[in-house]
């Protein structure tokens, strides 16, 4: 079935806020054997209503997204009733529950607010756990007049889209669609280049009648998707495996520290992380995962030298002589972090993030990863010479994939 | 003058990756006058073409992204060459530099890689410093054959395509647009929410002749954007001013923790952080700052207990007595930090970030922030119930926002 996605928002197109709505509404659909044949976004207003009227003549399924708040912008919900001929009619569990909600929290009520209650005449309303305006779904040919696809009206912030689609709009969908015939794998992969990795697998994989290849570089990182029927997708993946072997850390859509953190409670070990040129980025992605706090012990954000002293032990004279950027200080700070926090590994990071603090001898971009194991504690040198939360990024990538070997070898 | 921008990709579509371009462009052209009428997605292959085809006689400037790598599924070069009716000419100089690039990183040269040395006939080369495909401009009506808008092909991953934009892309549109007519200002507000902030500045911001109003929630972040002419915007401004004083922190487009490096630099003060809850978010975000090592002494990440009473001398008992999640903790915490790291002030986090971990008393949400200054420690009680991430950066604007409020005051 042809699906199509039309985020709705001035605010969009003025660059105020970034799409987060395409990647994981098809993510989700795609599990259903849906794919997106194409994505618009349009302001407030009129353009709303034009880009309806097109995408009902071309899609089976159409996604909206915001407008559906408070404020006299969110005009999405008048817009579909009047295409598609239906009164606005209150809903009285629905306003009780809005007043609910603002009770709780102590935000003062507002006649704005119970705008939210008023849905399309035969319109199903979709619970919203996380916010106020509620979802709604209008069945195809909802009003036997007007021809018009199965329709989804969903909330523009992410965090109430995302709980709604997984436990309304999937249950709708499934009884939508049909069974998907075609499959997808996503091998996430790092500590190579997306040119190396297509000299590796490209020409055989695409040899395979078919099959779809594509390739995405993030940083640090190549995701390898290979779409196409079960007997292709099974072609594929003995390519990729023989090829890329070690290098795949994921194959379950998974990121480094969500697979880290389930290596670690299946080994029942613990994490300590020292951090001078990450600033705590590695800390703050492993406590994104759920779970996390049976595996992390404590990370030290040693930014000054006085703090690695202090607080990892470091010698003032390994500082003095080889600088804090370097092999020894990073060294003594792995082995620091996991003697102060008792933890079975540590990893450090110590490098110029830029865009000031770069040298002829040690230029904005070097780094040095540490770890330290029950066993021995191991150094390698980076060079990611990029913008400053780029660096943050590869070196936190390249951190975490030297403590994923250690811990799959 | 119409401007539309075509992201291509079916790693897009597929939901592999997160569309970036829109917002970031939107906000560079604003500065000349220029607004996104539409955005659309397509994926690789000939729905890049007719999208063109569409686009081209519906808009002045005409962006597209992506599919200009090395792999087989980058096509965009060929399609806008085919499409305009231009030979495709090597770039010998182009050629060269790729091979210079990859010789500096050590990465091993594969034919495929010379396709990006490929340029139309009469397109104007735009230097990527962070990548290997170049991006290109061809101007309107190129080939006076063909009916072109002026075309910019830019590179897919962003940290190659926005050093491209802010140097050469820019230069290039200010010759080709007009003087801009119409101002906007973005207010950045914290600590109310979306529904009243309306409510205060709504009915009196919009009974200004030619405005444009729009807001945007975050997490614990209302964004307030007003467009219109210099004189409307003057008028604006006084209401937004008057209605929402210190609860703006900023009109500059700086985010919670630009500022707050820039106060504190300012006033020769530095910050030390302890984190529970927030599992590094807050000395992240400070050290996403360049310059933050001027101010940024150490961040404590004490996830477990043990490393609260290690590193920041928590009291056993306090622990015990109230719960490591309480206000006496938070306050230990921020004392603790601003004494270990010598710190002007401290800030501290602890709460309950979910989806375990809740209780009757204090349900999953429930977070204590302190700030230890010279002169007191205060600590505030706040409650975000809300998913895992959400409560991470709601607890950080509510921390940033207190130091703040002390550094303004």
């Amino acid at each position: 079935m042809r699906a199509v996605l039309l985020n709705t928002g001035t605010e969009l197109l003025l660059g105020d806020v970034p799409d987060a709505h395409l990647s994981f509404i098809a993510r989700e659909i795609f599990a259903l054997g849906l794919r997106f044949e194409e994505q618009r976004t349009v302001p407030d207003g009129e353009a709303i209503r034009d880009a309806l009227k097109e995408l009902f003549s071309r899609a089976e399924i159409v996604f909206v997204t915001g407008g559906l708040g408070p404020t006299s912008d969110d005009i999405t919900r008048d817009i579909v009733a009047g295409l598609l001929g239906l009164e606005l009619v209150e809903d009285v569990g629905l306003l009780e529950s809005l007043k609910q909600r603002l009770a709780v929290r102590k935000i003062k009520w507002v006649p704005s607010i119970g705008r939210q209650a008023q849905v399309p005449d035969g319109a199903q309303v979709l619970a919203n756990e996380n916010g106020s305006a509620p979802g709604l779904y209008l069945k195809a040919n909802i009003n036997p007049k007007i021809s018009s696809p199965h329709l989804f009206v969903l909330p523009g912030p992410p965090r109430e889209l995302r709980p709604m689609f997984k436990e309304s709009v999937l249950p709708l969908l499934r009884s939508i669609v049909k069974v998907p015939t075609i499959e997808r794998r996503l091998y996430k992969i790092t500590g190579i280049g997306e040119s190396n990795v297509e000299e590796l697998i490209g020409a055989k994989v695409l040899a395979i009648p078919g099959i779809e290849l594509g390739y995405c570089a993030r940083p640090s990182e190549v995701d390898v998707r290979v779409v196409g029927s079960p007997e292709a997708i099974r072609s594929a993946d003995a390519i990729v495996q023989a090829e890329l072997g070690p290098r795949i850390f994921s194959v379950n859509d998974e990121n480094l520290e969500e697979l880290l953190v389930k290596l670690l409670v299946k080994r029942k070990e613990t994490l300590a992380i020292a951090e001078s040129c990450t600033g705590g980025l590695l800390a703050n992605r492993i406590t994104n995962v759920p779970g996390a706090s049976n595996v992390f012990i404590a990370g030290y954000i040693t930014y000054a030298n006085e703090a690695k002293i202090d607080i990892l032990s470091v010698d003032p004279q390994l500082i003095k002589k080889h600088g804090a950027v370097s092999e020894p200080v990073a060294r003594a700070m792995a082995e620091g972090a996991r003697t102060r926090a008792k933890s079975t590994y540590a990893l450090s990071t110590t490098g110029i993030a830029g865009p000031e603090g770069g040298t002829a001898e040690k230029p904005v971009g070097t780094v040095y990863v540490g770890l330290a194991t029950p066993k021995e504690t191991v150094i390698k040198k980076f060079f990611f010479p990029n913008d400053r939360e780029t660096f943050k990024q590869q070196t936190a990538q390249a951190a975490f994939d030297m403590l994923r070997r250690k811990l799959i070898s």
